[in-house]
């Protein structure tokens, strides 16, 4: 299916994540060709799902928090990335540090380097088992794709970009965010990645 | 693809549900004929979410207890429903007692009637918002498919039955049910009707 962009605004997915959450790392390897497919931009939402949780009562994930559901989710994870092809180590630490690597996004959310980013950082939290929280972590990440990573680490901390992620998890749990990865299509939520095919056909269909 | 029975055991899925689970209504819509294409026999095992839920903390339905992703959840029901063609209306109560209609179930689980028994008692509480607690409202859905409901009402109140569903709960507990519809295939846990033809699938090529 193609989109008919003169039929009104291009196709356009709103994708919330968190480098912590386990289920945003199949999101994220899947998205950018999954819409490329049918025709619809993905506007990528960097936010904290710390904050959230704690608003919900939550002291931790609640895949740490629940036992049982916990135990699950990690077989799910082994069999839903042989699913989808993606490599998968259960990480030794859950869930990790995110908001340095997230502060990093959201500099780079309108740059060509996003997706890549986003990928190789989920990598390396979900196949290589590596910490992502460190400027040495997230800096090598950046200077493997060819980008300054000095240059972008210090904007990422800068108090500009800092009060931006802060807004990002406000205006998230505004829209009703309880969990990612989350979609949006206009006012419409879908969560999770069992809903992001769903969430894109909706999206092509509505702009069709 | 067809089941080799000669090559052992012939494939079976167990099928945990509750009557009160929004998710497992889809699941008892859609089980009995997507378990056939694949040459499975489903083992219909009721039981009572609602003591399984106390253990891990909850008073009620996480989607009561939680606003947002209750919130969420109706309007996912509305698209569910619309992409496998089921009929919805959102109940007015929720979540309904299912605990005589559970009993019931555990009476039915050998019978020929048991597929179209849990399907009629879930299209009253999911597609015509009608309580499904009493003798009067269990009584008429089995009159309508022509079984004699005084009888089974009878045996599904008796001691030893009642004791059976509280035996499937801890069962459900035991084996680290957290949440329905929750389906195993030997002891492969699959949880949600997003995971039901995952499962089937699995259980097709345990079996082939």
């Amino acid at each position: 299916m193609t989109t008919d962009v003169s039929a009104g605004q291009p196709a356009t997915i709103d994708f919330w994540f968190d480098f912590a959450s386990n289920y945003s790392y199949l999101s994220i390897m899947r998205i950018e060709a999954a819409a490329a497919q049918r025709g619809v931009t993905v506007r990528w939402q960097p936010f904290l799902l710390g904050p959230i949780f704690q608003a919900l009562g939550y002291t931790t994930s609640p895949f740490v928090a629940q036992k049982e559901k916990g135990a699950y989710v990690w077989q799910d994870m082994v069999r839903e990335c042989r699913k989808y092809g993606l490599p998968w180590v259960r990480p030794s630490a859950f869930p990790r540090h995110s908001l340095l690597a997230l502060r990093v996004a959201l500099v780079g959310v309108q740059q060509p380097w996003i997706g890549e980013y986003c990928r190789q950082i989920m990598l390396r939290n979900f196949a290589q088992d590596r910490d992502i929280a460190s400027a040495d972590d997230v800096g090598e990440v950046l200077t493997q794709l060819g980008l300054p990573a000095a240059q972008i680490l210090a904007e990422a901390q800068g108090d500009a970009n800092k009060l931006g992620l802060r807004r990002q998890t406000e205006l998230a749990q505004a829209r009703g965010i309880f969990g990612a990865p989350m979609f949006f299509v206009g006012d419409e939520m879908f969560w999770g990645n069992d809903r992001l095919d769903d969430a894109l056909a909706f999206c092509a269909t509505m702009n069709a």
